[in-house]
């Protein structure tokens, strides 16, 4: 351990930036009482400036609460706050077919469906982690049932509704096998007899199959096998996510067959942040083209909350893995971004969108794709990790 | 006129700017000889980063060429240009329900079909341009054909292939009917037969119902009928689409009824300016909240190519047709940013994205949504209009 790290004091900092700054802003603002559900567009003082419940968030909020109450003391209000939104989505969230929406209205009328299977992954892991804080056998049950919905979605993709045209390339996109892998993590966790126990080397292939250690990169959309599609499509590289599969591929390998992936994984954290970190204004580009053609992403060049808590934690997990001080450098310089550019001290939680210099761009808490879950749920894996630190 | 303003200088600056720079450089490099139709995913040097051909770009770059060679002399390039691209989209572009794809490859095999009405709309310019330009009968009647289609579409959005929710909105976007005004009035043009005429008031009443004169802005989407949205969609304002729909009004106007909406469309034209510019950095916003919550969108303070272009030529006719000379500085207030940072006099052609202080965001000079339009239009419109000034 490096000389001057000193895990309890960083499980102490990062605790109560957990519970008394993020947690308490989004439980102060976020619960809609009078329709269930959670408003998920909060302005910077915690005031709503849009009604719709967006369900990746909606279900992800379920999650975090519920997470939060199973790992970190059972405190009630973090269960009436799950429940809050549990019983909302299993209400409104799932269409005719089985399915779930996308974005619904305040009160729960469906506003529109993505086709992409995320929103049902979000809404498995919702269930599953909910039903574990209660003990609720049927909610477990329909938490796995919406995950053979996913595996059917992913391995049948016209079912999700886009026409299959003659010239679009068949694209393995990083997303796909993290999601399965993730969600079958979360259903896995305590359930011997798990129908996806044997897939889950397929989905680790998959993501494997995006790394191209000769050029020491991740890519975020590759043929299926591995090789390179062409255009911009295939030269995307998305760091923040590269450091998520990376953690996750770290977490599975230890947890399951003595680490044959670490070092691949470890790989994929240290390159992924080497090339998003921007040298010279600091924090993680959102994208990168592997080439260096221009991105066509008008954002690529915005550094955004998810990225950081993706690398904060990644190179956390990193670090004790390997021992390598290199990722607990990484560790600090990401927190200490974080410390002076996300962290709102006056109105409380994080901020999320910064120009390339590192000037807000948006005063928003929570938007469309940004709510409790990215920023709590880093806080909570280091703590824990921390603990377990301190602890060997 | 103001004392100091010469029409013919600007006449032959932007003349040469028109010619010399932008028509060269796409020439040089946007044309596919090997498969037809044009490169539309050009590097700040020309070089191609990525061969999907875009149809709204392909469609509207053989509008481009057609309407260069219809208006301003005759050169056998442009034709030969047009050509180029009106054989790829007329082999390649539809649907074999006679809708138009929205990407192909760049051999033609269709990628991606977009639940939007507007690669339909520019197929049928590119063909009518480009039968003005030949005397093609049967091409002709293809494009009207197209129109038709396009009037279903808009007529039954349920025809677009996307789910009608019982919670989503029903919205007026600004987008459609400007689309089918500029559409019609493209079509219209010596034809006493048109059969839309009739339809067009409605559109215009369509455009002129975004329109809040107690707070001087237009909303880029609201109810039908005009009742204001709730949420950020209902606030969002797009001040660049906002000036490019009141020029289309203030054209519409001249041309046909004796002027009712002429003070309506400098209106828009003179607010929208007015929100849009950015007092500290200068350069007109993408997107904005009109009451001032956060814009949901990640690049709403970028400040793109095309609200420049727009604001060109919509500032320059506002000013020819009310000679108020605030238009003037507005014109003359606009170029000035163009020429301090769009165009590329090293490479040839204008850059399309910046970030709120001007910084160069992206080298590209054409992408999945930029190509030789915007640019060549505007000038081409300017130039057209100035000749007009210099005569009267």
């Amino acid at each position: 351990m490096a000389e001057s790290f000193n895990p309890s004091a960083w499980r102490e900092k990062l605790t109560d930036e957990l519970l008394n700054n993020v947690t308490a802003f989004w439980l102060r603002h976020s619960l809609d009482r009078e329709y269930g559900g959670y408003f998920n567009c909060l302005d910077r003082d915690g005031s709503v400036y849009d009604t719709t419940k967006h369900m990746w968030l909606q279900s992800r909020m379920v999650w975090m609460y519920s997470r939060l109450y199973n790992q970190f003391g059972g405190e009630s209000a973090w269960l009436e706050a799950a429940r809050l939104g549990l019983e909302f989505i299993t209400r409104h969230g799932l269409t005719p077919e089985g399915r779930a929406w996308f974005s619904l209205t305040r009160e729960g009328k469906p506003v529109f469906i993505q086709r992409k299977l995320f929103s049902e992954c979000f809404y498995s892991m919702a269930l599953d982690e909910y039903s574990r804080a209660t003990g609720d056998e049927p909610l477990a049950a329909q938490a796995l049932s919406m995950f053979d919905t996913v595996v059917e979605l992913a391995d049948n993709p016209h079912l999700l509704g886009r026409p299959m045209l003659e010239g679009q390339p068949q694209v393995n996109s990083l997303a796909v096998p993290m999601m399965l892998l993730c969600c079958a993590e979360q259903l896995a966790a305590g359930r011997e007899d798990f129908s996806y126990t044997g897939r889950t080397d397929g989905w680790v292939e998959q993501i494997l199959s995006h790394i191209d250690p000769r050029r020491k990169i991740v890519l975020e959309n590759v043929k299926p096998g591995g090789d390179e599609l062409p255009g911009s499509e295939g030269r995307l590289l998305n760091p923040g996510h590269a450091i998520e599969a990376g953690w996750f591929l770290l977490e599975h390998a230890c947890g399951h067959d003595g680490g044959q992936y670490v070092q691949r994984a470890l790989e994929m954290i240290e390159w992924s942040f080497e090339r998003g970190w921007d040298g010279e204004h600091g924090g993680i580009y959102y994208f990168l083209d592997a080439r260096n053609r221009p991105p066509v992403q008008l954002e690529w060049q915005m550094k955004l909350w998810w990225p950081h808590c993706e690398a904060l934690y990644g190179t956390l997990l990193a670090w004790k893995i390997s021992g390598r001080e290199k990722f607990l450098e990484y560790f600090e310089r990401t927190w200490d971004y974080i410390d002076t550019h996300l962290i709102d001290r006056e109105h409380g939680g994080w901020f999320g969108y910064l120009d390339r210099r590192g000037s807000r761009t948006h005063q928003l808490k929570g938007g469309p794709y940004k709510c409790f879950f990215h920023v709590p749920r880093t806080l909570l894996l280091c703590v824990k990790l921390l603990e377990e630190i301190e602890n060997r």
